[in-house]
């Protein structure tokens, strides 16, 4: 897949992932970029500006563009552990890129165990998402399940706390289990998680607000819900 | 100035905001909005999606699109008030239109006081900032300084802290003063705070991170800093 920009790129070959072509601006300056490729002994292939922009449908890729081997989903029993605490978020169809991306980066800043999304209305792991999470696709392990509740169900047998966020709750986020596995559930951009899923979790919060609007990015609630998780 | 989206147009139609034009396209169908229009007595034009692409220059309009009074800057002494305990947020030049628009959107979610911005480094108030924002640039006065750094005296003057942002610091985020005026200041995306500005500040304040890439979205790190100085 077709990914850009230098911390996206920088951070794949830290995790050696596999490269089929790499690409660089021919006008590309950034000495201290070129000179870490070539510590790595990175091969690319220069390109005009025009190139690039074409390979990647006029992205911000700042003069850097690989083809490089897909993301890949992991299985939700991969990364289910029996003696430690986790934590996890699970995604009830978040559609934008900008978000999953940020939500990815504080995911990695506060070493979340995992990320858990299923099919339905989920932005995949995508070039946008890569940039956007700045690197950090490389290093939070990604849950793609069939079904949201089935993935809950198991969870739950696990003695996780699964957590639905939910305007109209008396608990905040403040109250979330302390010293205890759990999993934090955000929805959709636009509306909010589907009902069965709030159904299916043990008890929802609210992150408190005081102004006229009443609603928080998602990427935001979820830092603010990942860093209460620590 | 040309605004779209739903949430920007309800808030400024509630803030009694100046338009010069509104235009609906000819397909919408949420009778919701268009409900909400007739209730205030708003009149529209009907366009076609593709007129309203070219006003907009292919935004995400949401077929909502209007002509209205640019949104003004406020003078720090406006904002400024001696009877009561006052929170600020400045930013040391954000580029990012999307990152401006969600730090106003959790500003208004947690009240505060003002965001002080200067005109160097930083994007404007603009069209994409107020979709960013969901309509929150109605709430949220924006001080435009011409120096940060006479801001910060002059906010000291008040007896309120500065506080700066830095990754290369004892004190954590859950440091800032409490039950006292705070100003928090937030550096570019990339560079971070200038080093002047950082010297300026009372003390400065990170926020832990316990991953590789050890930095997180700016609208982000905005956002975990409201959420600690309510």
């Amino acid at each position: 897949m077709i990914v850009y920009g230098k911390n996206v790129i920088k951070e794949a070959i830290f995790a050696k992932r596999e490269f089929y072509q790499l690409y660089i601006d021919e006008k590309l300056t950034d000495y201290q970029f070129l000179s870490f490729l070539k510590d790595k002994n990175m091969r690319y292939q220069i390109k005009s500006k025009g190139e690039l922009n074409q390979i990647t449908q006029n992205a911000l890729h700042q003069g850097v563009v690989a083809d490089l081997k897909p993301y890949a989903y992991h299985e939700l029993d991969d990364v289910l552990k029996v003696d430690c605490i986790q934590r996890f978020i699970i995604l009830d169809g978040i559609e934008d890129p900008h978000n999953f991306g940020a939500i990815l980066r504080t995911a990695e800043a506060t070493k979340l165990d995992a990320i858990i999304i299923s099919k339905k209305g989920q932005v995949p792991l995508n070039a946008t998402v890569a940039k956007v999470s700045s690197g950090a696709i490389e290093h939070v392990p990604v849950v793609l399940v069939p079904n949201i509740n089935q993935a809950i169900i198991k969870l739950k047998k696990h003695n996780i706390w699964v957590i639905g966020t939910d305007g109209a709750t008396d608990k905040t986020y403040t109250d979330l289990p302390k010293h205890e596995s759990v999993a934090v559930i955000l929805g959709n951009e636009g509306e909010g998680m589907r009902p069965l899923v709030k159904q299916h979790c043990d008890y929802l919060v609210k992150i408190p607000m005081y102004g006229k609007i009443n609603s928080l990015n998602v990427s935001v609630a979820a830092a603010l819900m990942m860093y209460q998780m620590i």
